[in-house]
Formats: C-alpha cells, sequence, structure tokens
C-alpha cells in the first residue's frame, strides 16, 4: 500500500528477551526467582542473563551454536533459558533422566559447544564426556553449577577445587561477565531459540527445533491459556527441560511473575512452597497430582487461596481430579506433543458444566479439548483422504495441527520433518475423535491401537476404565498378538499397596463397563516401565505380549 | 538449521480471524454482542461476518481494496471488524462527528469501495456523496445500516423503500451471503486491516495503515494490559472507529467476552448496562470519567463488581480518579497515538503503592508509564542526537517508540511516514521526561511546548494546576506571543456551573503551585473549541491568543 516503509520502527523480530527487559523495568523489585532461601529481583535477572550471555559469548559461542544444559529446576536453568539466546546460542536442556551413553549422543548429534551441568549430574555428565572422548568427539566445555550460596549446606559436600580441575563454574562465569554486553536479538524471528530431544520411546530422540516467533507466541498462549493476570506466583512441577517448562519459563517473564524452583517434587515441598510464597499456578503431569493427592496428612497444609494446576501429559483419572478439587486445586487439562511446544490443546471449560454430576464433570475434563489461542487450527483428519472426520465422537482419525507455535523440524531429519508435515499440516501421530461441541479426545497413538477381529480398541479408552478400578495404581493395555482375533488385549497392572484384585476380577470390571469385545483377555500384575519423561514404556510390554503367543488355537478363521 | 521446512503446517500469517473462528467453537454459545434487546452468539457472529464476506466479495471488492464505515458503537461496526477482513479488503472506521465536506474528503482519499453507514448519520453520508458527485470522483457504494430489528422502535421514523431507492441494506446483505463462503485470510501478515486517520488538529488527516501482524499482536496485549481472562464482559465507551477501539474489538474475541454495544455514552446508559450485564471492563477518554463521576445520584446504581476502567487520550484529574475509585472502578491510565494502535504505554499499578496518600498515588497514575509487552522499545530522546536522556524525571525529551505495533506509515503520504520513522524510531511529537524508575511522564505536544523568555514552559504541567482548582471544569494554555519575553502563558478556563473565579484568582492559584516563571498571565473564560475526538484546539486558541497580541511593551529586550 502506498506510503508504507517498513523498518527497525516498526518491525522488529519478536523474540522473548524483550519480556525480560521490560520485567526489568516494569517489576524490577519484584521477585523473579525464589529457590529455598536465595531469591532474585526482575532486576536482577536481566542483569544476571546479561552477564551470562556475554559469558557464553567470551567462551567462543556463535550465533547458532547450541549450548546444553543437564539440571533441575534450579534457578540456573531458568537464566539460562534468557541467558543462551541473549547470546545467540540455542539452548538444549536435557532430560535429567538420561544415562550417560544417551547425554552422550545428544551431545554428539546437536554439536553442543557448552554444557552446564548441575552437580547433582555432574558423574552423568563426565560420563558422557568420557564415552565422547572415546570416540573423538568434539567436546564441550564443562560448566559446572554449584548449589546456590544460600543453599550450600544441602550441597551434599561437593566441593570445587577450581586451581586444579580447570573445570569452569556458573557463578565465576556471571561473576566475570559484563553487563555492557550488546545483547544479541535474533536477525529473523524465524531463528531457533532452543533445541528440545523428544522422549523417543520407541526410537532415537529426535531434536525438536522451536524459534524465537513460535516461542514468543506460545508463551503469550501459555500466559492466556493458564488464565495469568499480571504478578503470577507459579510453582515448577514441570521439568523445565520439557518443552522449556511448556513456554511457561519465558511466560512467566511476559507477566512479572515469581518463579519458585524446587530441585524435585516432593508432596512437603509442594505444601511448603505453597504456603510459603502465596502460589497462584503451577503445572504437572498426572504423577504430580498423585503425589499431591496421595501425600500423608501431616503433609498437606490448607491452600492459601485457589491454586490452578495445568496438567497434562497424560489423562489425569477422576478420582485424582475430584480429590485435587477438594485440596483447594483448580485443575485444567492440556494436551500437546515436544511438536506443539507442549500444550496446543486445552480442554477449555465452560460454567455450565459446574452443575453437572462430578463423573460427568470428570469425564469431559479428561477431553483434550480445542486448539489455544495461538494454534491456528486443529483437526482430526483421516491421514490418506486428509478429509476432517465427522464430529459424531466416533469417527476415529488423526489428530493434525497448524500454527505458528509447531516446531522448525527435526534436528539434520529432514526426511522425518517431511513426513510430520505432509499433507501441510502437522500429523501428530495420536488417534482421537471429535465432539459434536467440536472438542477433540484423545483415542490412542496410532501405533498402540489394538485391531481385534477387525474392530478398533482404543487402548487408552480401556486404560481410563481400568484406573477406576479401585485397586489399580497403573495400568497399560497393549495388542497381544493372536491366530483368531489378529490381536487381544493384554492388560499391564500395578496394584496399589495394600491392595489385591484377581485376574479375573480386573477382566469382569471391564465387562460391567464396556463392550466385550474390548476386555482385556489377559491381565498381567507388575511394574510398569517407563521412559526418562515418565510415559510407560508400551514398546516394551508390547515385546512381552509377544512373546506370551496366541491365547486362541489357530483352527478355525473367521 | 538443517532440517527444517517452512510450511503450512508451522507458518502461518498472523491474523485475528482466526480469534473469531476459534471462539464460534470455544464459546459458540455464549453471548458474543449485546445491544439493547438485540444479543448474538459467537457462532452467530462467525456465521454473520461470513456471509457479510461473502456479500462484500460478491459486491465487486477486491483484496486490498478499502471498505469504510460510518457509525457509533452499535452491532454492525463490530462485525465489520471482522466481515470486512474476512473478505480481504481493509476496514476504514470513520469518526462520527465529521462533517459531510470532511468525509467526502477521506471517502476520496482511501478511494472506499462501499460506505457502511448508520441511519442517523445517512444525512452525513448524503451530504459526502453528493459533493464527491459533484466534484466527478468515483463513489462508494452506500450501504445502510438500520436499528436491530428489536430496538427498531427507536429508529427514528426512518424507513426505507428499498424498491424505489435502490440502497443496499446492511441485513439484507447479511440474509444474502453464503455461510460456505472460503473466507480469505491474509498472504502475508503484514497486509494491512484497516485504516483509521488521525483526528487532524492542526492538519489534513492523514491514514493511518494498521497490519494484521500489527492488530493481532496488539489484540493480546491489549487483553493483557487490560488483565483480562477468559469471558470479560466489555461495555464500548471508547468509540470502536476510534484505532479499532483501541483493538478491543478484537481482543474481546480473542477471549470470548460479551461485546456490551450501546449508540451514545450517558450516564444512564453506563451504569444500567454495567448492572444489567455485570460487565467487567471498559474504557474511555477522561470525559467518559467525568460523565459517570458528575452524573445524578438517581442514576448512579452500585456496581456488581470491581469495573476495570482503561483510560487515556488526556492525563486524568486526581479528583476524578478518587472519585470513580470510590464508586467501585479501578482506573488505569494508559497512552498512545493512533500510530501505535492505541494505547502503547501503561501506568502499570505496584502493590507497594497502594499505601501512599492518595495525591501521591493520583501524581502516579497520572504518568503514561512503561511500553505494554508488544512494544519492543519506549524511550525519550533528544529527537537531534538521538540520546536517551537522563533517567531524571526533569530532561525534556520525545516520546518514541520502537514495535510491532506501530503502523505500516500514512496512506499515500510517503514523506510523512519517512518523518515519523526518522532516526528508525516512530516519533511521536510528544515530549516527556523519564522517571527514575523507568516510567515516563508527558510534558507536551512538541508544537505546544511554551519558551518563555528561554525558560520551558509545559502546557500539560500548567493545565493539571488549573484543573486542580475547585471552580474549573475544562482548561488549555497556549502561548500568547510576547515581544519582551518571546511567549507567556496564556489559560482559557471553562468554569462548572454554579461556580466562579476571577483571572486574578486563577493567577494566584498557580503562583501558590509552580515557579513565578510558568503562571499564566492572561486567563480569558469560555468554552474550548473541541475536535471531533473530543480532543481541544489548541491551534484555534493559538490563534486567539495571537490575535491579542503582546502583553509586554516593546520597549527594553533582555
Amino acid at each position: 500500500m502506498e506510503g508504507t516503509i517498513r523498518c527497525s520502527a516498526n518491525y522488529v523480530p519478536l523474540t522473548l528477551i524483550s519480556f525480560l527487559q521490560r520485567s526489568a523495568i516494569v517489576y524490577g523489585d519484584r521477585a523473579s526467582i525464589v529457590y529455598g532461601n536465595v531469591s532474585y529481583t526482575w532486576r536482577q535477572t536481566l542483569q544476571r542473563c546479561t552477564k551470562l550471555a556475554s559469558a557464553i559469548f567470551q567462551l567462543g559461542v556463535s550465533r547458532g551454536d547450541v549450548v546444553a544444559a543437564l539440571a533441575p529446576n534450579i534457578p540456573a536453568v531458568y537464566e539460562l533459558h534468557f541467558g543462551v539466546p541473549m547470546s545467540g546460542a540455542i539452548l538444549s536442556t536435557l532430560n535429567t533422566r538420561h544415562d550417560s551413553s544417551m547425554i552422550s549422543l545428544l551431545l554428539k548429534h546437536s554439536e553442543a559447544k557448552i554444557l552446564f551441568v548441575d552437580y547433582q549430574f555432574l558423574h552423568i555428565a563426565k560420563g558422557a564426556i568420557d564415552i565422547m572422548f572415546k570416540t573423538n568427539t568434539n567436546l564441550p566445555l564443562l560448566v559446572l553449577i554449584l548449589e546456590c550460596a544460600d543453599n550450600a549446606s544441602h550441597s551434599h559436600g561437593i566441593t570445587l577445587n577450581k586451581a586444579s580441575s580447570g573445570i569452569l563454574e556458573y557463578e565465576d562465569l556471571i561473576a566475570k561477565g559484563d553487563l555492557q554486553f550488546e545483547v544479541r536479538k535474533p536477525n529473523d524471528e524465524w531463528d531457533p531459540i532452543s533445541l528440545n530431544y523428544t522422549s523417543g520411546t520407541t526410537s532415537n530422540p529426535k531434536g525438536v527445533i522451536y524459534s524465537h516467533r513460535g516461542a514468543y507466541l506460545n508463551a503469550l498462549a501459555a500466559v492466556l491459556l493458564n488464565e495469568m493476570r499480571s504478578l503470577p506466583v507459579c510453582l515448577w512441577c514441570v521439568p523445565m527441560f520439557h518443552c522449556n517448562g511448556w513456554c511457561l519459563t519465558w511466560g512467566v517473564a511476559a507477566q512479572g511473575g515469581t518463579n519458585v524452583c524446587q530441585r524435585s517434587v516432593t508432596a512437603k515441598g509442594i505444601f511448603d512452597n505453597i504456603s510459603r510464597h502465596k502460589v497462584t499456578h503451577m503445572g504437572g503431569a498426572p504423577i504430580v497430582l498423585n503425589i499431591i493427592v496421595n501425600s500423608p496428612s501431616h503433609v498437606k497444609k490448607p491452600l492459601p487461596s485457589k491454586v490452578a494446576v495445568m496438567t497434562g501429559g497424560a489423562t489425569p483419572p477422576p478420582e485424582i481430579l475430584f480429590k485435587m478439587e477438594e485440596l483447594g486445586f483448580s485443575v485444567t487439562h492440556s494436551y500437546g506433543l515436544t511438536e506443539t511446544y507442549g500444550p496446543g490443546t486445552i480442554c477449555v471449560w465452560k460454567p455450565e458444566w459446574d452443575i453437572l454430576p462430578q463423573d460427568a464433570q470428570a469425564k469431559i475434563k479428561s477431553r483434550q479439548g480445542v486448539n489455544h489461542l495461538c494454534i491456528d487450527e486443529l483437526d482430526i483428519k483421516d491421514p490418506v483422504t486428509m478429509k476432517s472426520v465427522p464430529a459424531d465422537a466416533k469417527t476415529i482419525g488423526e489428530v493434525m495441527f497448524r500454527g505458528n507455535t509447531v516446531m522448525n523440524g527435526y534436528l539434520k531429519d529432514l526426511k522425518a520433518t517431511e513426513e510430520a508435515f505432509e499433507g501441510g499440516w502437522f500429523c501428530s501421530g495420536d488417534l482421537g475423535v471429535k465432539h459434536p461441541d467440536g472438542y477433540i479426545e484423545l483415542m490412542d497413538r496410532s501405533k498402540d491401537i489394538i485391531i481385534s477381529g477387525g474392530e478398533n480398541i482404543s487402548t487408552m479408552e480401556l486404560e481410563a476404565v481400568i484406573f477406576s478400578h479401585p485397586a489399580v495404581l497403573d495400568a497399560a493395555v497393549v495388542g497381544r498378538p493372536d491366530d483368531y482375533w489378529g490381536e487381544t488385549p493384554c492388560a499391564f497392572v500395578k496394584l496399589k499397596e495394600g491392595c489385591s484384585a484377581t485376574e479375573q476380577e480386573i477382566i469382569q470390571f471391564c465387562l460391567n463397563h464396556l463392550p466385550r469385545y474390548m476386555a482385556p483377555r489377559t491381565v498381567v500384575f507388575e511394574d510398569l516401565p517407563k521412559t526418562s519423561t515418565g510415559k510407560t514404556q508400551k514398546n516394551v510390554l508390547k515385546e512381552k505380549a509377544k512373546a506370551m503367543g496366541s491365547l486362541s488355537k489357530n483352527t478355525s478363521r473367521l
């Protein structure tokens, strides 16, 4: 249009760095981070992150290099979420449940130039470096994060003889950083800001690339879907290494909130922190809700006010939801993948549902819901024809996303990226249905669904029923090969301590609640194998079920 | 970075159209618009806007054409905020205070293809068309908006003989629209979405171009700076033709809120609507606050709960702020220009200020504050050297902005655009200081400041003092040419009904509160001339002051 100019006055690449710069002015004296006896203000956080960025730059890291971190939810990881991008580099936070071998693979894959490591995980990092050294891989510089000074009594006696070890130390780096460092904002908002490895249940982890643009928009979406006004107080139960804490690392900065950090997630820590810091928001997988609900009564404390909890990663069982609400938490269910920067859908609650019976409420709340504000389109499609399934709550299709908060792609794996974006949509690999009101509900991972006698059986649906059995703590269902039916459902179940149930009781319970063909034919009682992010390793269970062989005799076929 | 792909799965031009599409699902049954006895749901609003878009398209409007509207805050104008962009066209909402001559100029300048006009302003529109016809200008199609059916008794007897007049009617267009119309989202998020003419106190109005990108981001920023959670109820006192209602037209859709429309702003309407619809948010220039505070007691109703009020356009006098708070409103002060999509700064309130005396609170609240989340940088600079002024609350400089919510430019006026963006910043033309805490405070428009005996006198500062005189209702100060001092301050004052004050009393009052050189030498009691947006026309007053001649005799010079 005649008369327009695009220049630095009216076009700035979107970047979260500006959130921190603004909060240092608007919320300068307010607490940015609290952690045990340590606390910082937003003014200090900007200063520390600027010095951190300058130190990373001084260590020879260039624009577009990867800087990795291996640490729990401590202040340093929060600071790295700004300090690394401010140096022009890309942040790769690694899962602390990985072993040295996996860490070495990821460091090699990302070609990380620096690895920031918390003292608690130093042995893992050293193990990884040893492996890399032996295979002649370029080694990252190691920077050790010691326990914050005021909490140092907890640091398990680890001390650092800097002179002799030659190893760099985090606080030293910051102390030597230059406060006048000119922050390196992205030249293009499409530039990567972080690299998040998927948990890799069945294959090698894939490196999911986030952009400044996507992270900026997802941080705003996260603020909105968490119904955060300014000055929230957020308790960190979601690992910051998991989709950058669902992008709330950056979202909290946008709103001038306080980040309550904790090294580990315990019931005592959660209740103590909520009461001490007047927490308003928190998030976590259903396991965190479990910890809260099942905590001993002497640990539970009354909440200072309603605490909003965002849960995701798996569908929370109804019983847990009821108990959480009774304790004063308000739980919202969201769903997403590493590829969608964490939550991409949310089960937006409607006031008219408040009057429904508890069971009906739980059923509604367990749905994955609708796209958040910055996901442009969410749909359930037939992956072959790419046609939308009808909104009949029955027809199963694949969950697909479109929007600016979908990853740039998988690092060094163009083929996987192309597959994921086939048809111009991000194909999640999750199967679901669309309800008449437009809300989606997951049925299964496409690779997990059981086909028995030509009928599709959603393992998630079956698991939800098994979960509702009072004696069941954990459950997973896979297909057991069958000569007659093709597959039959096989349930792996872990019972609650002190509870008992027989195979026949579990099967009968399912028959009472589901069509006959959906009930499991086999029930195995045992601990379930988990991935580093706490997901059940269904591939391991599938192998077990396969080894069992067919239940039916291979006599007559249908 | 190797492995990435940019495609429709992960890159979508930012556009507000997606807010409406999402709200039609998430908030489908909730009220989108209420207006007297008329109300719509978000599902209906999407349907109506889609049909409206198809009708506009069918009328031959192409991508990038301008569609104008001349109407108060009625549902149709809200719908045009989506319907026009959904057709691919650009919305130009015109100020209803303009006369036919100005409207004809603006229609000619924008080359509008359609003019949607409310029945109340039909005579203005017809007058404009007449002028254009006589000057052989291409005429826009006229579409008449009648009063909504259920409110029709108020439509002042205007009826439309469609057959004979050949004029199009709004509801007819919608009725004939195609619900299957494929919405035309922007190809590029930089594409224009709307055209907002400045009020033009001293020159011809300039056509400020907003982009889809800027409007999207500013809508989110507006939601956040208004501290809106989902489902807000917003009472429309800010004209939607004013910076697209400070972008809250789109922001309310993002949050699934309810738009409470009203044809005119009256105390009775405000209190009735607040009580009937449980309004949570509203906005308005200080004149709206005035109307509320000075309303007769039989009109005032207790508020159902705290109502957040965003004010801007001028600094609200402390007395008005106190009285608003007493009535249960919570007032926040923002500042911006048409060029910054409405508010670009906000005086973010800090909890620690709550304990300050009322006077100190009002002084803080009258500051313009800090940039909102989507303005990347706000600064006060010396416009010659482009250096930032010190944050000493004293050194005056020009307020400058940088960010994605700064206009694309002035339509067909590249020279003015270049001047506005000189130095890579948007130069607001407003003068201000920066306080040590980083908050800015306006001092004056650069063209209004008085230089008397070499001293800068801020007319805003002086006006604030005059405003605090108990007898004063309205005041404006301009420079009166002076042979000795260069200029001296000349105050134009309107007294409250039933109050009196002499020139000497006003001067003495100023001397009690300000340095001697700042006090006015002349006080004139009269009604102040206003622009169509309610701003005092200082250029008119300057002419009057000029006509008075010098106070000092031209004998000796300094």
